[in-house]
């Protein structure tokens, strides 16, 4: 599946994704209001009126993108109508030609992350017939369970051809407090005669041990030069983006962070390989939310999705100014 | 919330929980039959199915039990029909008086997090009506991100007395990957004159710096003697079990791993305080999939129910033992 989707990176000349991580206060009036009208004050009318409005903007920059993140969390905030939500958008971007990665941030012990697994990326039997739970190309998941948590999503991507990207180096302000710790070395803390300076030179952050088990997890299933298994890494700390590049050669990278979190397209180059791959930038308020911004308040509400369109247009030639 | 889960503890003499995790390999044939005959091989059809395998479990053992822990993967992997079928079993538990307890390990960066907050835990508004999407008690949460990404769970639990579980160290055989990383002292570290034996006694490991958190993100949400923030820590590491339970002496503790994952009772007695309170055990496939065990076979397929309630008993007087 990451073969396709440097297919369409290249096709469309943009290294960007868009999150349609719909909240209701970016949803115009006139959109929750005949949302409410149809449904009242209910979840269904929240359900509905982030579908129509991811709907609208989607069907206005399909034609400009390879792929779209939903942030799982921001539908699941409305129950099951919101859930019901995710899906059609899901469903309705696939048919649309995106390729669709959920932001799903999923993990668990073995028999539960199958389920996750097969629910989002695979597929499960009922009686005699296969059926899909979700239908995501891509999901995003969590490596605090370590190795037996993971397995299970690498093994259908490996039967299904779909990818998954590990949080690594998470984007928000507070993600060294665990990320960035330093971890002793196990063999030299087991040597009688090692030094203080070596314990400390020998020591490395837990996200670059993520990183490392990130290339283990994906060895195995490699599609083309890139593996099914990728890594997130914010935009808001390019130092180690830099690191993290080199790293994990055949990992792609999916950067969070850019635009409204403060990454810019120039602090982005060191997450890309020489040949202008290996990288796919995130922007979500910054696309969906355009028109509240004083750059495109010209466009007015009523065109909320004709402001993303110029908002897309804009990141795709900020992020391709950087090569 | 947590002194509401200790009075229903106490009430019932019961430290358990009981593990509301539908696999269809569970499901009774007639039970799964019938959602066939209703809705064909479909999602519906599993939702439906497993929804009457919760309900038939419910109703015979809710008065032995103070809550439930629905884990959401075996729901979500059914797609929106599961998620339809995880609402409705949320909601039956609670009109049946028992806590619940939402095994959904979600955790995303501030904003996200603070949609699945609202989402599981707290409420949202849709005009000027307020509403809930879920309607669990409690959730667990996954502490990757750091800070940011919890903060907004434990808002919630403060505004609407709830309760979250934070995964410090979890049941599964590969926890221990990044979870039992020892991690540098940063202040020894810095010190020019460290010794190499001070730099690895100073050294804790992950899970002890989690365990540390929990207590931070507890201080001010406390509801009687306990806090809103527990931790869970697998039944299968009891000697890291005793180790946090002293760590993290106003943290509620719920422990999975028992039974079908190898924990015994005997090894959780270190889970507890002196007052025979501080932790609640959970058992899934050992209880709602107890009729295809040696134990319980005498019951019978068409009894599922009837052994389920057995084995709740059982676990109960198992438990009990230890005090």
């Amino acid at each position: 599946m990451i073969s396709q989707l440097i297919k369409k990176i290249q096709e469309k000349k943009a290294p960007i994704v868009v999150g349609l991580d719909p909240m209701i206060s970016y949803v115009p009036k006139a959109v929750m209001e005949d949302a409410m009208a149809r449904y009242e004050e209910t979840l269904d009318a929240a359900g509905e009126a982030i579908w129509q409005f991811n709907k609208a903007i989607v069907d206005k920059i399909f034609d400009l993108i390879p792929a779209v993140k939903p942030q799982i969390a921001m539908y699941e905030q409305f129950g099951v109508p919101g859930i019901i939500a995710y899906d059609k958008t899901v469903r309705y971007c696939k048919q649309k030609g995106l390729i669709v990665i959920g932001d799903v941030k999923r993990n668990d012990i073995g028999t539960s992350s199958a389920a996750y697994a097969n629910g989002h990326l695979g597929s499960i039997m009922i009686g005699r017939t296969e059926l899909r739970g979700f239908h995501e190309d891509m999901i995003t998941v969590n490596p605090y369970l370590g190795t037996d948590g993971i397995k299970p999503f690498v093994d259908v991507c490996k039967e299904k051809d779909r990818s998954i990207f590990v949080l690594v180096k998470t984007s928000n302000p507070s993600s060294g407090e665990f990320q960035d710790r330093v971890l002793l070395d196990e063999e030299q803390a087991d040597r009688e005669d090692v030094s203080a300076e070596e314990l400390i030179r020998s020591g490395k952050p837990l996200y670059e041990l993520v990183a490392e088990k990130v290339n283990e997890w994906g060895a195995d299933c490699m599609d083309g030069d890139y593996s099914e298994v990728g890594a997130v890494v914010g935009a808001t700390y390019p130092a180690m983006g830099a690191a993290l590049r080199k790293l994990m050669p055949h990992a792609y990278i999916l950067v969070p962070g850019y635009g409204a979190q403060g990454g810019t397209a120039a602090s982005l180059r060191p997450y890309f390989n020489k040949d202008g791959l290996g990288a796919i930038v995130n922007s979500s308020r910054g696309i969906i939310c355009a028109y509240q911004q004083n750059a495109y308040k010209e466009f007015g509400e009523e065109h909320f999705d004709e402001a993303s369109r110029q908002a897309v247009l804009d990141m795709r030639d900020d992020i391709n100014s950087i090569f």
